[in-house]
């Protein structure tokens, strides 16, 4: 097998541990009260790509660690993500129809549930990492609450809440290239961000180590967003499996409109050799990571 | 200073110390982005009476506990109570356009900031946990993630937000007295008892004492919604500081309608009866708790 057929086969089979690491981590449909936890399922279970858990992951095998250790903050943090795309997609915020070419949460279950099955995503996160077995020693304990600080200040108003707010009041404004950076490294950017340290530091990593890391998590967590705008503005809907246009058509502030195209483009792949050149210390540690900055890059939805 | 009066001194102490941390937990209202903290902060500060707070503390010093251990739970159980709150209030909920006297988050900020701002206080609460000091031993870390385990519990589906979905799904039907007691059980007594819980577990108390606490706060958990019954259906809605007869014009579910009001006054004060014995073999230890059982039954407000 060529080594890129070798880390996608290893990709791939990390996406199917964490789709059953997710499952044993939630009630069954059945359980009472069924409506939620059908919500929550479905959210969860709608096609996501786990880039985010597979960063966790990659970061803590970069790191040396042993995935028993990093599989909590995996389904945390996809947890965490997709609770935020149910709540952002409710009529009070972007009122979208379709998330990953399926009817958005509170169009199939009404808005009371999708708030709830968000609510619920979000408790779940937070509380798979604090369940820790007995066995754990005091330093594990240790890198599992820390791992836990920087999930809580990422997801919070200086991260993912506060990037979407930023993004609801910048709606029909015009807003500065320095304005829109700071919304993306909230909005997107820190979650993805705390993936990788949060990886490294269950991982054990020693310092130098999460201070390379980190740089390969604030170009990706950038280049990821501005790849979702160019997608935005060139993709239909089929292969978005959301609205397209709707940047554009709701006036919102992307890369595409305020650099153009084609310096939306350059940005990325900048970032992307970027991440890829704060890897080298790590050599052949670091090749998940490497093809995961690839995909991010050059996917097309 | 009669007993009564000296206890009555602490709880005031204990309020406002609460009220310092809280405000100490959360960033600044000029923080960026300036509308979240506002609105965090309206909820949060709008004159809370600190009943699960000071149950944490009262539980944790009837175990031994020194206050620094228990506060960031106290925080956190009242950021997550309040959080239940902003979304309770909703439009797509419950849609109350008043709480303890003024106009509701999403009537002053919108619904969108008004999610945010629940989402937010949930997330400061868990992120608030697993900020532990450095020089934490490995049993303080380990009792950290435990009360952090049980608030999860209690805040999620078979908690807090199963009890919501239920209320929700109940409304306009007629449901037996062990569902009643079963929605409380879970959207009002879970958060409660994990109160009660994780103040005795942070305060190092060994499990006969745990039991006896979980008696106590299963017994008040129950008397504090049948009494929220009894006043929805006798005060007014200047005593309440919420919309009044509420419950019955929605044809609700309570234990007024189900029990009557005199029986179910009478359980309450049978509830209470219950949860003072569970406090006998501490003596004075539980001074308070035996004190912040009596304010729950014996509210107006």
């Amino acid at each position: 097998m060529s080594p890129v057929l070798a880390v996608e086969a290893q990709l791939e089979t990390l996406r199917q541990r964490v789709d059953l690491a997710l499952d044993a981590a939630l009630p069954a449909e059945s359980a009472w009260p069924q409506t939620i936890h059908r919500a929550v399922r479905y959210s969860l279970f709608a096609g996501g790509k786990r880039v985010r858990p597979m960063l966790v992951l990659a970061a803590g095998e970069a790191a040396g660690g042993a995935e028993a250790e990093l599989m909590p903050l995996a389904c945390a943090v996809e947890m965490i993500h997709t609770y935020s795309l149910v709540h952002d997609d409710l009529p009070a915020m972007d009122d979208d129809d379709l998330r990953r070419g399926k009817p958005t949460s509170h169009k199939v279950f009404g808005e009371a549930i999708a708030i709830l099955a968000g609510d619920a995503l979000l408790t779940r996160a937070f509380h798979l990492m604090a369940e820790a077995p007995d066995d754990c020693s005091g330093d594990r304990l240790r890198r599992r609450l820390e791992a836990t600080a920087i999930l809580g200040q990422a997801a919070g108003t200086s991260g993912l809440i506060g990037g979407q707010v930023m993004d609801l009041e910048s709606e029909g404004q015009d807003i500065s290239a320095e304005s829109l950076e700071c919304l993306h490294r909230a909005k997107t950017g820190a979650l993805l961000a705390a993936c990788v340290r949060g990886g490294a530091i269950l991982g054990g990593a020693p310092l130098p180590e999460r201070d390379l890391l980190d740089r390969y998590a604030r170009a990706i967590g950038l280049a990821f967003q501005i790849v979702d705008d160019v997608l935005d503005a060139t993709e239909g809907a089929e292969q978005l499996g959301k609205t397209a246009g709707k940047d554009a058509a709701q006036k919102k502030a992307t890369y595409v409109r305020i650099h153009g195209l084609e310096r939306a483009r350059g940005m990325a792949e900048a970032l992307l050799r970027e991440a890829l050149a704060a890897l080298q210390p790590f050599g052949e540690r670091a090749a998940l990571l490497a093809r995961l900055a690839r995909l991010i890059v050059e996917r097309h939805a």
